[in-house]
């Protein structure tokens, strides 16, 4: 029995399958063609499913956030990064917890978090290798100083049976359009060298160097030393990915149907995807565009304001009219926060919804005990 | 056995139960004084748990925006408005078969909504009251000319079973701090009271008169006519409530309990809460304040970025230093959005936690068909 995307309850998110399919096609023969090892992350779908689609493109492994993501996801795969600090008992121990067929490693940029990941390992007697996050300009988490990297490094190797397994970086300082990202790739070049090189005068040889993002995926190659790159944003894409030219707006999967549902105010259109289905996320990279997401096929007809189930769409740039009704499909600016507010997501092909699967890593998984 | 905070995983929302107690009453004590019909919003609980506790407060009703809110309210509520335009027929179906023992009002504002609706209720064979919504000063949906009001209430009046209830109006506009609201809330008396003139004209007496916001919670009496309140975010509170003034800081009842998890980069401190659990929602109605929330006992140490699972604490404000692994309590600028992006609610008596209980509307309760 066919289904069309106007039987649909509105607000969902829905993705057009060719494109996804395109999209993941492209990254792993970009890794291919490079020689470097694709470790996607999953935060943007959290669904085995496509998990297991990167996988069978080639993915050498998943890399995840959360402990519950990366249960959920062990379900599909057998090689696991989680790029987070596994700080705190309960974190490391649900960590270490994990199915023991899973190759575990957790990047980490603190001695309390190797102390507490250790203790963890030794509990539920599991090798857990490390990566030792380095701040290469982002700012966020990471050591700033090499030397003090090193030392954590040698820490984790007196920490049996932690392994120390190699360096991890994210390079999401760097959001510029794709023409312009030259000169902050050549100052991640010359830190990451740099890095390198103190590691080995230390002894320390990392068997992984592990960065890459998105907005930087199509230059990954041009950093030096880097082995393995993890992506999240490139299985759906975004209004913004699109605008900073990482993708083309053709390459956007992900969209939010939506239903007009007020036209009384002049000027604009209220449609039902609010914070609540889009989230209040900025574009980055670029000043050219405001909006929290644009209209599919009419990119300049923007979400302009929000409330939790009212978007606004402004139409004092286009002579189009929508009818309370009607439906529209919305880019959104950020799309992993828009599968983070959702449950489902529909399969579609042009009008025609084929399937449909859960966002099973949403959420955190845990039930309070009381 | 006793459970404390310190034993949760994190990032989770806790809500302090004594705080959440004396808002309910407070608000419940404020409706009886004036004589005004309290039906708050539970967009911002999403819980039958306190919806119950709000009607045994004498709440008359609950609002709802979502057809699956109501769907969850319906298990403890029999006089259900949903304030939000019914547009589309897979919406109005479902509104019109929730149970029959719900008292059902539905507010909109166009023809359309009104046309859907009457078919839906004929064919679930049950009355629906309706409330048409105006403009009065927000801008986002609602009929702004008075004689289109009056004539949808009249086409209202004109298709059984719906049935003409009243009006509705959201003074969303009206964010200042709260001795600053005079000037816009004697605009919102003008603009009711020539509506409400205008309706008795044309032979139409709305028995409802529907308002309300928590920002404008305490001045509600001042808006002549208003017979019934709204109110949402006052069950929890939050930063920009307690800011502008229309609660105490020690109203604020939901805070999300994060762990630090790194201070690696200098000057800051990372926690596990990051968009994915706060939601990346601005200060609203007072420029004195940015970042995304502040920490319980520090107001000054806000959290100044974001990522997905990283929130970043600036320590430029504070001599205050927390380690790897300590823990702290985060008052969100918007607790609704908080809720919504969370499963489960811990409830706390000072460190212990005495309960919990699912955000069962949350999400949109709807399984794809394929």
């Amino acid at each position: 029995m066919s289904l069309t995307t106007a039987e649909l309850e509105t607000p969902v998110p829905v993705v057009d399958l060719d494109r996804l399919a395109r999209n993941l096609d492209r990254a792993a023969a970009y890794a291919t063609a490079h020689q470097l090892a694709l470790r996607p992350h999953i935060k943007t779908h959290k669904s085995p499913r496509i998990g297991s689609e990167q996988l069978r493109r080639g993915a050498i492994g998943l890399t995840c956030a959360t402990p519950f993501e990366a249960e959920v996801m062990s379900e599909v795969c057998d090689d696991i990064l989680v790029a987070y600090p596994p700080v705190g008992g309960l974190r490391a121990a649900r960590l270490a917890a994990l199915p023991e067929t899973v190759r575990l490693t957790v990047a980490l940029d603190s001695l309390a978090a190797v102390e507490t990941l250790a203790i963890a390992a030794r509990e539920a007697d599991r090798a857990i290798g490390v990566y030792v996050e380095l701040d290469l300009g982002m700012h966020r988490v990471g050591v700033p100083v090499i030397d003090d990297a090193i030392a954590l490094a040698q820490a984790v190797c007196a920490r049996s049976p932690l392994t120390f397994e190699g360096i991890a970086f994210y390079p999401g300082h760097v959001r510029e359009p794709v023409g312009q990202q030259s000169v902050k790739l050549e100052e991640l070049d010359a830190a990451l060298g740099a890095a390198l090189q103190a590691f080995e005068r230390a002894g320390l040889r990392p068997s992984a160097v592990s960065g890459g993002s998105t907005p930087t995926l199509w230059n990954t190659h041009e950093v030096t030393g880097v082995t393995e790159f993890r992506p999240g944003t490139y299985v759906y894409n975004d209004r913004t990915t699109a605008a900073i030219g990482a993708c083309e707006w053709d390459d956007c999967a992900l969209t939010v149907l939506a239903t007009v549902v007020s036209t009384a105010v002049p000027g604009q259109a209220v449609i039902d995807a609010g914070t609540k289905a889009l989230g209040r996320e900025p574009m980055r990279g670029t000043d050219s565009a405001d909006g929290f997401g644009c209209v599919l096929g009419q990119p300049d007809v923007v979400v302009k304001s929000m409330s939790e189930e009212h978007g606004i769409l402004d139409l004092s740039t286009t002579s189009w009219r929508p009818v309370v009704g009607e439906r529209v499909r919305v880019i959104p600016n950020h799309v992993c926060i828009v599968v983070h507010l959702n449950d489902v997501i529909a399969g579609v092909r042009g009008d025609a919804v084929e399937t449909s699967w859960p966002v099973s890593a949403r959420g955190r998984g845990y039930t309070l005990p009381v």
